[in-house]
């Protein structure tokens, strides 16, 4: 950020009286640019004894698999973002979704909220953002083709819980470590 | 917005190629300037059988009831934040939190995280943010006075676990209505 999106001065980088981070504010009109962590929203498409993952047909991690999510839109709720995420990368019709998981990737200054649901009638195809979609049981799931630790994350949690036969909602954060791998803290 | 926070052009409210929303775009160095929901992020810090509330020094809401809460920050993680809220806010130690609810209020693109832990000591003192603090049993939560619908919402769904003796984590949604009222809608 170097110009005030407001009035289109200089932005400078100072600690607001009475805060204590730096922002982005404007000497001539006095703005302060706030700067906060997005949100992405996914789901897990649930089909018989398969999930869905889908094939990225864009960069970043271009042909590895993911489960289906993108960034919250505003005038949408996290739900309803999971469900329009589900049908523009794989076409697919989400039904009885409920709330599976919640992580922060403060690194990335990210906030994940994954749900779970059924795919209406197992139906999918590869929208413009994806390369393929498949339903896969678990011993199909490409753990070393999948696109972001948050999604090997989710799914390990949706196995453990699938073999003790209950859901919880669950709360994680992923961090970069020293050596550029991840790091995963379950909290609940 | 009126001007691109990257050059300073003026910017101009278009559908970019390949997407289907109206976005900020420069015409002169191409940057679209999405805008996303925030995150708030809090706690029901809890000691014995009470839970602490704040009263808002602050606008909107002076002078009401409300639950340690605020923006989650770049680089900090939803958890974190809602630990440096209660402290901002009411000199409160948290410990051992838990996700329990998430809710989303698209009209004002937000989406809430709050946690339940325990407040160390029970002790807790008015920040700068607010001018009383205090310790309640649920007889006296001051529900007419609570600020925001969305405190409403959570401790309803607490003292409905309370009861119950186990605590699940929610998903809520709240959406105005055209009488101006609120309206919380629960999914699990």
């Amino acid at each position: 950020m170097k110009y005030c999106s407001a009035c289109g001065d200089e932005v400078h980088l100072i600690i607001p009286d009475g805060d204590n981070r730096e922002r982005y504010v404007c000497p001539a009109c006095g703005v302060v640019h706030y700067q906060n962590p997005k949100v992405v929203t996914g789901c897990i498409p649930e089909w018989e004894d398969k999930i869905l993952l889908c094939k990225r047909a864009i960069e970043p991690r271009h042909g590895l698999w993911t489960l289906p999510a993108g960034f919250m839109e505003n005038q949408e709720t996290s739900l309803e973002g999971a469900a329009r995420e589900a049908m523009e990368e794989a076409n697919a019709d989400m039904r009885d979704m409920e709330l599976y998981c919640v992580f922060s990737i403060p690194h990335i200054n990210q906030m994940y909220t994954m749900y779970r649901g059924s795919l209406h009638q197992g139906k999918a195809s590869p929208g413009r953002e994806s390369l393929d979609v498949r339903l896969v049981t678990e011993q199909e799931v490409p753990w070393d083709k999948l696109a972001f630790p948050v999604i090997i994350a989710t799914l390990q949690w949706y196995y453990q819980d699938l073999k003790k036969g209950s859901f919880n909602t669950h709360y994680g954060e992923i961090r970069k470590t020293p050596e550029m791998k991840f790091e995963i803290e379950r909290f609940s």
